[in-house]
């Protein structure tokens, strides 16, 4: 056995990859990097990244069904997503989310994480196939109708994918026979692939079949510690909402299948919104539609105010449960008397990635996607000029500058992409930057054979144009706000 | 609707959270902290993670189908993991991974990613939802029988859960049109959640039916560069088991339902093992008793040496392809003379859920778990003395030391819990420790009192003990390695 394991060992420790010009950011700490030089993770050094290599094929024939009604089917955001070589359809509801995308994902994961943990969220995750003995405990297996996908194992049992998981982290914490009250609140959450049979799938990722929710699910000793946890989830989603500089609109909202108490929905106001809100001109009342007797138009809370309507995204629900579902599981907590008491539950979703393209809806040009900065794929991308022109000698800069950048600016590892297509031209490469969004695009031109060699810099998020020279941009990027 | 927002935003720009005693690491990176104190992420400060508050149910009421033959169904692993608060069962081969395993798995996630970016990886997010019309073209609708998780949809169109995703990912590479020799070779992978309607789950995350892969595709010009290709994944994968302190036996193996012509198993050596492995004592031949004839002892490669038979469990496997699937699905690129040819594959998985059980079975004892360092979930655990013992005096010096890691240590933010249940004996909480397996712990006892306070501190991998001062202490943990 020995000698077969030296064999391995020996054969693997070879530390450079043979193609190595695509290794992305690595999530382990840059201080890590930095207090620990000798540690095996740094053996891995960021080679460049070359916009020739990274897999986003903007060209892709389009054979999904969701382009069979182009004209009703499609929105801006699944246009210039797909346009862009971020996402391809493949059935009806579901998408290949492509390489950057995926990038974009994991940043608007570590950002819901931060936000969830804030307020003492604690991650797990729960298995996709639902038994149907659970959902017919809450009712919901009849419920849910066709949106629930259904399906039998190799045994018949009936299992359900679940599109949300109160009937299940209620059976766990259920399970737990000395939960004190001590522990709550108790905030337990996910961010995993959920599955919708929607009869209309549509808009790209906006209303897919497939989709990356965060669920949280609150157990609280009473009713008022309930609602304030429900308050700090709620401000926690304001706070994301913010971070991401996305206007965001808290809205009164119907319970729906969910059931329980009380419920407001985060809106992002747009024109292609499946909701329709009402919002009232004078105060701070807004609520869905739903909610208000139809064709009332005076204010319920100022009384003077006028409603006006106006459409919006979901992008979060939030429902405060009470015991519907800790009653039917029987999930107890062990109160300061040491009797038995249902505990008081509250969920609250986030789309994941119906966030991510409702950002693209509000924020793109009609050519071009503008990304909220901390969810960039690539925040810098840098376009050396091209082969054979006068600006050729300056070529060298652009490695220089992406070497710099590694060197001082940590927290750019792996944020920074070379557009090495120097057969096209600039103008046909900025085209390209423009359309993917980078929030900084660093230009090699005319101004780079001065003295002092400056830089025309786009700030693709405002618009600005500047010139700067290399410590100046240093000194711009490294305000670079990553995540 | 402007007052609306403003509302909004003004509700939650509160930044400190009711509930904030759970704050795990935020995934930035610690250097962005350091250079950007002022930025959005960095008012996330870290508080004191409490035992008291982890949710780590160790007295869970077991109802899984999988425990109802337990001296069948059950391995060191799966006992460990149930008793520690790691995962529980809900339906056969179905777990909830509760809070420490989730901080375990992204770890190991992190890590594949490191590995799988290092030799050119790229990232990505196939559906789930797999249409019929698919499988059937690679015929594997028929020959997966019933491993395969098969559903329909509200319209009655066919589906299978993907357990890989050899037919999607190589008709998302044949839809472009355009693809270059030279942006060959392609690697393509993901890290998702797939489904197996396996017979007999069992094992616990060893062989369960839904579970986390890392399947990772790859597209070259021709068979030479194939083989370069499958070689550095090889690397890549000896590479990682290396990292986690792992012995791995690289094994020939069978091609099975995937199809191909060259294929390697990846093996832990373990008793609990349901692969069959032959080795040889004299040369570095190893391969699965499925690819020897039936009877052989004598090994075909020195000729001399005897095949002894070992058990491993399967951790990675890879395939060459060849062109079966890019054949199928014509997927072809465009060579040197612009002329359209067939690519040249691969496949590649590695069980993410299986190598975290799988370590857990090979490294613990029977009493407590025993992580590779890397994937341990926490890595410091501080012990302070029992509430009215004799060295309840030195009880500050807990939170000073958690204190002192937090700003001293950035690498080790998040990753440092404070036992606070100080009801209990130092005894009963080691053994809590123990059976946990934080590599470290730390223990506030009788030696805290002297002049220049010393620590306990256990090293759970190594079985060590020693006294240390602060300063010693700060020496030690500045070393560990985390990913
Ligand atoms: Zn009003
Ligand atoms: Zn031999």
């Amino acid at each position: 056995m020995e000698s077969i394991m030296h064999h391995a060992w020996q054969r693997g420790f070879r530390c450079l990859p043979r193609t190595s010009a695509l290794l992305s950011r690595s999530h382990s700490s840059c201080a890590e990097h930095a207090t620990n030089p000798a540690s095996a993770s740094s053996r891995h050094v960021t080679p460049t990244l070359l916009v020739s290599r990274l897999y986003q094929p903007s060209n892709l024939r389009d054979v999904g069904q969701d382009s069979r009604l182009p004209g009703e089917m499609t929105c801006k955001s699944q246009r210039l997503m797909q346009q862009a070589g971020l996402i391809h359809p493949s059935s009806p509801g579901c998408y290949y989310y492509l390489p950057a995308t995926v990038r974009s994902m994991e940043k608007l994961v570590r950002l819901i994480d931060q936000e969830m943990q804030g307020i003492g969220g604690q991650k797990l995750d729960m298995p996709s196939l639902c038994s149907a003995e659970l959902w017919k405990s809450s009712e919901r297996w009849d419920l849910m109708g066709k949106e629930l996908f259904r399906l039998k194992d190799r045994h018949g049992a009936d299992y359900c994918l679940g599109p949300t998981h109160e009937e299940a982290v209620t059976t766990l914490v259920a399970h737990q026979t000395t939960l004190s009250y001590r522990q709550l609140p108790l905030l337990l959450y996910q961010i995993t692939r959920k599955f919708r049979d929607e009869p209309k799938p549509r808009f790209g990722l906006l209303r897919g079949r497939e989709f990356y929710m965060k669920d949280m699910y609150s157990f609280d000793v009473n009713e008022e510690a309930a609602y304030q946890t429900y308050e700090s989830v709620c401000q926690a989603y304001t706070r994301l909402f913010s971070r991401l500089g996305l206007r965001c609109v808290q809205v009164q909202a119907d319970t729906g299948n969910i059931g329980g108490k009380l419920s407001h929905e985060f809106q992002l106001p747009a024109d292609i919104g499946e909701d329709r809100l009402l919002v009232c001109g004078s105060c701070s009342f807004s609520a869905n539609v739903e909610t208000v007797s139809a064709g009332r138009t005076d204010c319920p809370q100022c009384k003077t105010g006028t409603l006006v309507e106006s459409k919006g995204i979901e992008v979060g629900h939030t429902f405060y449960l009470g015991t519907k579902y800790s009653h039917i599981f029987n999930a107890t907590f062990s109160n300061a008397q040491n009797k038995p008491t249902i505990a008081e539950m509250g969920c609250y979703g986030l789309g994941v990635t119906r966030i991510l393209a409702a950002a693209i809806e509000v924020m793109s040009t009609e050519e071009g996607i503008r990304w909220p900065g901390l969810l960039a794929p690539y925040q810098v991308c840098v376009v050396p000029p091209k082969k054979g022109s006068k600006v050729d000698e300056a070529a060298g800069l652009a490695e220089e500058l992406v070497h710099t950048f590694g060197e001082t600016l940590p927290c750019l590892r792996g944020e920074v992409v070379l557009d090495d297509r120097t057969n096209m031209t600039i103008g046909k490469r900025l085209k390209d930057a423009s359309r993917l969004g980078y929030p900084y695009v660093v230009v090699i031109g005319q101004a780079a054979l001065e003295e002092i060699p400056r830089f025309e810099v786009i700030c693709q998020q405002t618009g600005e144009m500047m010139f700067l020279s290399k410590d100046g941009l240093v000194d711009l990027l490294g305000r670079v706000e990553t995540v």
